[in-house]
C-alpha cells in the first residue's frame, strides 16, 4: 500500500502512521533531516555474522495501527524536505529498525507465536525436536548436517536448543479438530490476526482479504512454525509480489552469505524468498534463513531428498520425499514447490523441444518416472502430501517441471498438458483446505504472455499464478533481469499474484549480493509497472511524490523516493557532486539553459499565473513585462474557469 | 534480419552470404577459432582521437550481396564452434571490419555519392561551403565555433579542405526538377540504390519496401549531404529500430568523446543516432559526428538556434530558426525534429500538469508562444520549412512538445491535440514529398500505450511513430533503462517504427560510455522482443541458435550469441573462471547435479531415443539397462508416430 501525507491535508490522508518508541526515529517526524547514511553492517554480538541493517538513505520505519492497537504494521516512511511523508509498503523487517537489536543467531522475534497459540488448535509436537540441532526425533537431518558448515553458529546453537536455554519444539495441528489452514478459517468465516495484518498492509478492508483466501484466489503462506514471519498475501487483488531465490550450490557460497542474501533482498523489496540450496549442509542453512527471515520462506524439497540419496534420480522414494517434507515442515517452510504434475506420458512430449526440460525439478522427476516406469510419486500420493501440508499450513507451490526454456517452446503441449494436471491438483488440495498457488514459465513472447495466464486461470480455477519472468527473447544472456521484467511486468499486469526475480547471472552463474539487488529492483519496477497498469489504489501515489519532487527540482526527495536512493543519488553526482547542485535547477543532462523543468515553471508562472516566480534565467525585465502585462488577459480567463483549467481541443 | 546457415540445410539457407577479400576474416570460413578480442581503440595517424574498432567478440563482416554485385550489404556473421553461422543486422559501420582503415578526421567512406550523383537531380551549391571549415557562405556558424573545441581537428580541417584539399560543397536539389526525396521516388514507382539496400538488409521484396516508403508508413531518412550513411528503413513493417542519444550539455563532455559515444552505440546496436548538443561547438561536434556516423543523424534544430541567441527563447524567430536548418541540411543532418504542433493554445493545457512541459525544444517554444503571444512560427511558417527539406531530402521527426513527463500526465489533453496538428502538418509534408515520422511519449503507463498507438496511427496517417521508451513507472531514478525498456518491448509490439533509448542516467545526469551502452542493449532487447511478438520472418532464428547452443552446452557459442558476448562471459567466467568449464556439462548456478539440461539430455535419451549418450552422471549400469529395456516399447511407439512426437493432451 502507498499512502501519502499531504501539508494541506494531513488530517484527510488515508494512512494513519505512528511511530512508537522503539524507534530512534520516531520522535523526528516533523524533522525533515533523516539521516542518510547507507546501511551499515550489524555485527552479532559473539562478532560472528554480519547482515546489512538501518533504514533505507531518507526513509525509517512507521506501523500502521488498526482498531486492535496490539496489531502493528511495519511500513517505509519517506521524510520529505517538504515536511510531507510519503508511506510504503515494507517488506525488509525488523532489519531496517534502529530500535531494534538484531542478533542472527537468536533470529528474529516471534511476533505470530501468541496469535497461533491463542487459536488453540495446534499444539507444540514433544516428540520431535527440530532439525538441524543434533537432537533430533523419528525425522532425519538429511545429508546437511551441522558442524559441517558453521560449528556451533546455528541460530540455535548444537544440542537442540537456542540461545536461551529453550529447546524449540515444532507445531502441528491437533488431530481430529477443523484445518488450521488460513483456507480453513477463511472459509469458515472466520478473521484470523493475519488476515487483520495483511489488511492494514494493503490498505482494503479484512473481508476482502478473508474473502479472496477463502474463493482459493489468494494465498496467505504462513507455516506455524515460522512465528517470524510478517503476514503478507498473494493473489491478483493484492499488490503484485515479488520473490527473490537464494541458495549455494555445489560450486560455491556459504551459509553465512545465504543469510545475508535474504536480509539484502528483503531489504529492496523480495517480499519471499526461497531457498534453492542444493549444495551441503541444506538443513542448517535453511534453519539460519527461517529464523531471521521476516517474509515466507519457499523450497523446493526434492532437492534435499536428492541429496539423500546420493545425487541419483532413480533411487527417489515417495518416503524418503515424505520425510523431507515433514523436517521442513517444522522447520518452518511457508510453502513448497512440488513438481506433482510431470506426469510420465507428458515426458516424451519434451523429447522434440528446443531445450528440452529446464525445470530442476522437472528434470530430477522426469529422469525417476522414466527410470521405474511409473507414475510420478508426487502424484500418486498427493493426498497423503495434503495430509501433511494441512498440519502445518504449508502452502503448494505446484511447480511448472515442464515450463520452457526458450521462445521456441513457449505455450507448446507439455507445458500445458502440466498446467492442466495442476488445475486438478488444486481442487485436490482445496478438498484438504490446503492453500494453492501456482507456478508458471520461463521464457515467453511478449504475444503469449495473456494466453499463457488466461489458460492458467481456467486451467487452475483463479488459484494465484507465480511466474518465474518470463523472459520476452533468449538473445541477451548477462541481461535477463531486462529480458524478463518485460515479461514480467505485463504478466503481472495480466493478473499474476507474484513475479519469480531473476537476475543479471540467469543462465550463466550464481547471483552475487550485486546481482541480487539488481534483480530485486527490476522485478520491483516490474511489479509497480504492474500495480499502476491494473489501476490498484494507492499505486499511483508514490509516482506522483517522485514526479512532483523531480517538478519542483527537490533533489534529495526525488533520491529519497527513488526505489535504490543510493543509486540514484550517486549518479547524479557523478557529473554535479557539489551540494549547491542539490538545490539546483538543473541537472548536467541538459545543462542551466536547457532545462524543460526550469523554462516550463517560467511558462506555467505565465500560463497559469500559479504564483511560482517567473524571474531569473535570462530574462530581460523588459521583456518580462511586457510579457507580463500581455497575458494578464489570459491569466484571468484561465481563474475565471475556476479549477477547469483544462480547455476543449481545439479542432484546427 | 537473422538467418541462419546450418550444417544440415546450409545449401537451403535463406540468407546469401559473400565475405569480399576486404575481411581479413573472411576466407576463415570454415574455421571455428574466430579472434575473440574485445574491441580494440584506433588511433588515428595523427595520435588525436581513438574510436572503438574490431569485431564483436566472435562475430566477423559479412555482406549480402543482390542482383547487382556493387550493391552489397554488410552484415554480423557470427560464427559457432559447429561450423555454423548466424547472421543478423549490423548497425556498426566499417569500424568492425579490420579491412578498413579507420582516420575519424578523413571520415568514412562517400560510399552513396556516386548513387546519388548518378540520379542527375542535385548537384553542388557552389555558394556554400560546409558550416564548420571557417569557410563558410551566406549561412552562418551560429555560436559554435571551430578553435573553442579541438583546434584544427575538425574532421575536414580548417579552412574548408578536408585533409586531402578537397573542398565539400554541398548537394541539393536541382531547382525544376521531380523531387528528390525517396518519398518522392517511391511515389514516381522508382527504385532507388538506397531501397534495395534496404530491402536486402531487412530480407524483403524491394517491392514492399518501396511500397511502405510510398505510403508514407515508412521513413528512409538519406540526406543527399550524408554519403556515408548506411541506407536504413523506419516502418512497421521492418525490423523495429533503436536510436541512441548523444550530446554534450554546459556542464561536461567534449567532442572527441561525443564521436567516440556515436561510434560505440552503434557498436552495440543503435538504428540512427541523434545529436542533442547544447554546449558550445554545436556545429564542429555535428561535423564529426555525421562525417563518421555509418548510421542516419538526427538532430533538434532549435537547440542550436537558441545558441545563437544567446539562450533567449523569446530572442527567437522564423529567419535565425530557418538559417540554423538549412546550414543543417548542407552538413548532412538526416531528420530533425520540430515541435511544430505546439500551438499557443495548447500551452495553457499544460498548467495543472503535474509535470508541465519536459520536452526541451516543446518549453522552449512554449515560452517564445506566450512571450510574444503568438502562434508558434514553426507552424506558420511550416510548407517553407517543407521547402527546405524536400532540396536535401531531410525527413521530419515531429516532435511531441507537450509529451507527458509523468505517470499522471499520460494520455492528457495537451498530449493529444498536439497529436492532432502533428496529423495535420503530415499532410502537409507529404503534400512536398517529404517524408515524416512522429514523436511520442514518454511516461506512460502500460495500460495505455497501445491507446497511444491507436490515437498516432489514426491522427498522423499511419506515418511511423517514434517513441522515448515509454517509461511505465516513475520511481526508479537510476533504473530508467529499464523503466522504459518495458515500455518500449510493448510499444514496439503494437506498431511503433522506431524506440529512442533511455539511458541508466536519465533525469540524473548526463550518460557516459557504460550508459550508453546499457541503454542501448536494453533496446536491442525491447526492439528484439518487439519483432518476435509481431512475428516477423526471420527474428527467432537468432533466439533458437541461442537456446541451442545452452542445450548443448557450447558455452563459447552461447556467449558469442549473446547481444553483449563479453559480459556473458564475463558473468560466467566469474565464478568457473577455468577453460574446461566452456565445455563442463552445468554452470556454477546449479552445479554439476543439478543441472536440468545436463538431466534433460538424459531424459531425451530414454524417451526419443535421439542418439545422445544416456550414460554418465549417477547412472547404474544394471539400472540403466532395465531402463533402456523397459522404454523401448515407448521409444517404438514415438518413431511409428514419424515426426509427430507430441501426443495430444490426455485428459485426466
Amino acid at each position: 500500500m502507498v499512502s501519502r501525507t499531504d501539508r494541506s491535508s494531513s488530517s484527510t490522508s488515508k494512512a494513519v502512521t505512528s511511530s512508537p518508541s522503539t524507534s530512534s526515529l520516531s520522535s523526528a517526524a516533523s524533522s525533515p533531516s533523516v539521516s542518510s547514511s547507507s546501511s551499515s553492517s550489524s555485527v552479532s554480538a559473539a562478532g560472528m555474522t554480519a547482515v546489512s541493517t538501518g533504514p533505507l538513505t531518507g526513509s525509517r520505519k512507521t506501523w500502521l495501527v488498526g482498531a486492535d492497537p496490539d496489531l502493528r504494521v511495519p511500513m517505509r516512511e519517506i521524510v520529505l524536505t517538504t515536511g510531507d511523508t510519503v508511506v510504503v509498503y515494507d517488506t525488509s523487517g525488523p532489519y531496517t529498525d534502529p530500535g531494534v537489536t538484531i542478533d542472527v543467531r537468536r533470529g528474529l522475534p516471534a511476533t505470530r507465536d501468541s496469535w497461533i497459540a491463542q487459536r488453540g488448535d495446534t499444539a507444540p509436537d514433544e516428540r520431535r525436536t527440530v532439525p538441524g540441532t543434533g537432537a533430533s526425533g523419528p525425522g532425519t537431518l538429511g545429508s546437511g548436517t551441522p558442524g559441517s558448515g558453521t560449528p556451533g553458529s546455528g541460530p540455535l546453537g548444537l544440542g537442540g536448543t537456542d540461545l536461551d536455554g529453550r529447546v524449540r519444539v515444532p507445531r502441528r495441528a491437533v488431530p481430529g479438530r477443523p484445518s488450521i489452514t488460513q483456507l480453513g478459517y477463511a472459509r469458515r468465516g472466520q478473521i484470523t490476526r493475519e488476515m487483520e495484518f495483511v489488511a492494514l498492509r494493503e490498505g482494503l478492508p479484512v473481508e476482502t482479504v478473508r474473502a479472496e483466501i477463502a474463493a482459493g484466489r489468494a494465498v496467505l503462506p504462513a507455516n506455524v512454525n515460522h512465528p517470524e514471519s510478517e503476514p503478507m498475501a498473494i493473489g491478483r487483488a493484492f499488490l503484485v509480489k515479488i520473490n527473490a531465490n537464494l541458495g549455494n550450490s555445489a560450486v560455491t557460497s556459504s551459509i553465512e552469505e545465504e543469510v545475508e542474501k535474504m536480509v539484502w533482498a528483503t531489504r529492496w523489496g523480495a517480499d519471499t524468498v526461497m531457498d534453492l540450496s542444493t549444495g551441503s549442509d541444506i538443513a542448517l542453512t535453511r534453519e539460519w534463513i527461517i529464523r531471521n527471515a521476516p517474509v515466507p520462506v519457499g523450497t523446493v524439497p526434492i532437492y534435499q531428498a536428492l541429496e539423500k540419496v546420493g545425487g541419483r534420480p532413480e533411487k527417489l522414494s515417495w518416503e524418503v520425499y515424505r520425510d523431507t517434507v515433514i523436517e521442513q515442515c517444522e522447520q518452518g517452510v511457508d510453502y513448497m514447490t512440488v513438481h506433482a504434475g510431470v506426469l510420465l506420458r507428458y515426458v516424451p512430449l519434451t523429447a522434440r523441444r528446443r531445450t528440452g526440460i529446464v525445470s530442476r525439478g522437472g528434470s530430477i522427476l522426469a529422469s525417476w518416472c522414466l527410470a521405474h516406469h511409473e507414475e510420478n510419486f508426487l502424484y500418486t500420493h498427493f493426498a497423503e502430501l495434503c495430509e501433511i501440508f494441512a498440519a502445518y499450513d504449508v502452502t503448494f507451490s505446484l511447480g511448472d517441471g515442464l515450463r520452457p526454456g526458450s521462445i521456441a517452446d513457449a505455450n507448446d503441449e507439455a507445458q500445458l498438458a502440466e498446467l492442466a494436471t495442476l488445475g486438478e491438483l488444486t481442487q485436490v488440495a482445496w478438498e484438504h483446505d490446503v492453500q494453492v498457488m501456482i507456478e508458471g514459465p520461463g521464457h515467453v513472447p511478449m504475444n503469449k504472455i495473456e494466453e499463457n495466464v488466461q489458460l492458467q486461470r481456467e486451467l487452475c480455477h483463479d488459484a494465484p499464478f507465480y511466474t518465474l519472468g518470463p523472459l520476452t527473447t533468449d538473445i541477451a544472456p548477462g541481461y535477463d533481469h531486462i529480458t524478463s521484467a518485460i515479461g514480467a511486468a505485463m504478466i503481472g499486469w495480466a493478473g499474476t499474484a507474484m513475479l519469480c526475480y531473476v537476475t543479471p547471472k540467469e543462465h550463466l552463474g550464481l547471483p552475487d549480493r550485486d546481482d541480487v539487488k539488481a534483480g530485486v529492483i527490476a522485478y520491483k519496477i516490474a511489479a509497480h509497472a504492474a500495480d499502476l497498469a491494473k489501476g490498484h489504489p494507492g499505486a499511483q501515489a508514490w509516482d506522483d511524490a517522485l514526479s512532483d519532487a523531480r517538478f519542483e527540482f527537490r533533489w534529495a526527495d526525488q533520491f529519497h523516493l527513488a526505489l535504490d536512493p543510493d543509486t540514484a543519488r550517486a549518479f547524479h553526482d557523478e557529473t554535479l557532486p557539489a551540494p549547491a547542485a542539490k538545490s539546483a535547477h538543473f541537472c548536467s543532462m541538459c545543462g542551466p539553459h536547457f532545462c524543460s523543468m526550469k523554462i516550463s515553471h517560467q511558462v506555467r508562472a505565465h500560463a497559469g499565473g500559479d504564483g511560482l516566480d517567473p524571474a531569473g534565467h535570462g530574462a530581460d525585465p523588459a521583456g518580462d513585462e511586457a510579457v507580463t502585462a500581455g497575458l494578464r488577459e489570459k491569466a484571468a480567463e484561465f481563474n475565471a474557469a475556476g479549477n477547469r483549467i483544462y480547455l476543449p481541443v481545439a479542432n484546427s
